[in-house]
């Protein structure tokens, strides 16, 4: 990477490099002008990125960010809703201490697992795309030393292990209704059936009504637990039970998705690897070349010089599109990795108020239970209120008296 | 008992009973009046039987009972707060047609089952002890056919058998409730069960919170419906069933006290047939002779007949003296009888409001358990209230995160 910033090239496109002694070319700067040039809709879409045009001071949080009209950033135009709940984004085009008058030192970038980053030493200040929400487009750029093995983490699989658990915990809620769904089957079974029960069936009278009503009631409890019980599935278990189906799924996709972009920010990466190389070798030959005119001026050498100029200018635009053709990728994965965070943080801030929902309903059916329940004692307290002792008796004498005419002295 | 009405006998105490011609003997009639004399107290306390002293019209419910001081019945001195509940005892004495110019004819009584009753054609009206109360001390004096056997069932022993199945009615209430406790019990088990399950315990932040306590209100509404059944147990269940234990013994005392007496009234009635043959056969004699000596005087017979006149009124002495012990008996069993009906109906009505207020404590401890329950939800629904996906997300973010530094383009 030193000797990238450090030596001349050419875009190929028709500018003319020129011809540079040795130490000019170590004093060759890249300016940042001629990249604007280029005009590459994805490096204005990633808002706050240090390969913005270096405005010293001018941020996009105090005045509006001067885009072309429809050109709103496409990562956040799926995202509107999600703009509107929680604020703009932060759009400030942070530049750092880089300005232009500044020199472009090689610690600029630094590149892990083929991701370049801002050098720590020399880094732009960046704001947070969404500065007040700890969102997760903000904080998973990184990958993760992977604490059990050698390998890394992509933040990304950080987020979607998050979503997947998250899934698995409202699966494992609705289990756990499932279980007291059967807990309420058993117990409304149990009382059904003690219902049912013949013992003291006999009794008669104004006690034996209430004592009746007191049996019903455990039928009716019965049936307000199964009420409950079948509104539990309908209402509560049924729903965090499917919500999850479609989801692993989506997760699965974006996993794909993401995983074959970084494949690709790999492979790119490999390939401008591949072109420094031949670019710093066709540099050297340029340089010998020219250290060999210096001493014996021929036609040859001068023809050979030309060639190897030539062939340099190649190898300066090969490494060129390389770098272009990496950029694009990694601008495509930033784009689909704040596309994609927003939406997993968008799913998980859906995940957790659907499960309140759902555990509001669970607590409401609870409510209504006790309610209903309390419901089926006031019959019995009714008829236990007309309970009359004399009336009891006077019904079951009226039936069973054996006779009234009292006993007498036997005469003589 | 034809013959006993038309014979003339003597008491025995001294007094005179004279030789009488046939046709006297015939015309003798037995005065009430002489009865009177006797002051048995037991005839006096059985209010309302025939053999009062004959009143026409004159009824104690319009004016009170002319009784010596202290002379209150004694089957009513221990139901004072029965009499003070209901209102005094009807004292009537009904006399019905049999006023003293009457003729007091040989169907006056009719004795079923060594029991003597009014005759049907001459009863005198009775009004009933307890005439509003449908009391049981009313209407159970006579005895019932067994519509199984050719037997007869006394009418106690009807009482009898309803206090039985009464408490055979509470004792089965008794383990109604207990199968009731049992239900509880298994439900508060599998809900307590339940609560401990693992199940979704790695979800985070204020759902986690919110969730945890879903499954700690799960133990909750155990421990209150654990209460519950304790308290049934304690407050219903035992009470109930323990009521039961002394009341056997005491309706076997009951009955076999009942029964003894009516065994007494049995062997006694017995005694006063035997007394009224030998009577029979003495009036028989005595006529004999008589006859004899009209036909031929002779001082042997003269002898004879005084022997026989002295027999005779022994043997109505002796059927006196038995017809008064058998009156005794059978008063001895009238007193126990409305002493221990009344004591039957007191343990009814007992028994039905001693059910009543326990079923009542019932359907207090289901309300009590309903809003108990109730309240298990509430903490719940406070912490679903502070269910905040953001400062979950927040949280997790805080956490988790790997880099919030974004990639920037690759410089060449």
């Amino acid at each position: 990477m030193e000797q990238v910033c450090q030596v001349p090239y050419s875009t190929g496109t028709g500018r003319h490099a020129g011809m540079l002694g040795a130490r000019h070319a170590r004093s060759l700067e890249w300016s940042p002008l001629r990249r604007e040039r280029k005009a590459r809709p994805s490096s204005f879409h990633r808002a706050g990125r240090a390969t913005c045009p270096p405005r010293a001071g001018a941020t996009m949080s105090t005045r509006p960010p001067t885009r072309p009209p429809g050109s709103v950033p496409a990562v956040l135009l799926g995202f509107q809703p999600a703009l509107a709940l929680t604020g703009a984004l932060c759009l400030q085009q942070n530049l750092g201490s880089s300005s232009p008058g500044k020199k472009q030192s090689k610690e600029n970038t630094i590149t892990i697992n083929c991701v370049t980053f801002p050098h720590p030493d020399t880094m732009p200040e960046q704001q947070l795309l969404k500065p007040t929400e700890w969102s997760y487009c903000d904080y998973f750029w990184a990958d993760k030393k992977d604490p059990q093995g050698n390998g890394t983490v992509a933040g990304f699989e950080l987020l979607l292990q998050k979503q997947l658990k998250g899934k698995q915990m409202q699966k494992e809620m609705s289990e756990f209704i499932r279980e007291r769904i059967k807990i309420e089957e058993e117990y409304a079974k149990n009382l059904a059936k003690l219902s049912q029960n013949s013992l003291a069936a006999q009794e008669e009278g104004s006690l034996g009504e209430a004592w009746a009503q007191v049996k019903k009631s455990l039928a009716d409890e019965a049936e307000v637990h199964l009420k409950f019980s079948a509104k539990l599935h309908s209402e509560v278990e049924r729903p965090l039970m499917n919500f999850r189906e479609n989801f692993k799924k989506d997760m699965k996709k974006c996993d794909h998705h993401i995983a074959d972009l970084r494949k690709q920010l790999s492979s790119r990466y490999a390939a401008v690897e591949k072109a420094r190389k031949a670019l710093t070798e066709r540099q050297r030959d340029l340089e010998m070349k020219t250290q060999q005119l210096e001493i014996k001026l021929s036609n040859k050498t001068e023809e050979d010089i030309k060639k190897a100029r030539r062939k340099s200018t190649q190898a300066g635009d090969d490494l060129m599109r390389c770098v272009d053709l990496y950029n694009q990728a990694q601008s495509k994965w930033f784009e689909e990795m704040v596309t994609t965070t927003l939406e997993l943080e968008r799913l998980e801030v859906e995940r957790v108020e659907m499960i309140r929902q759902h555990l509001c309903q669970y607590t409401q059916l609870r409510h209504e239970t006790d309610m209903f329940n309390q419901s089926t004692v006031e019959p019995v307290d009714q008829l236990l209120r007309k309970v009359d002792p004399a009336k009891d008796r006077e019904l079951w004498v009226r039936e069973h008296k054996t006779g009234n005419i009292r006993p007498v002295d036997m005469e003589i």
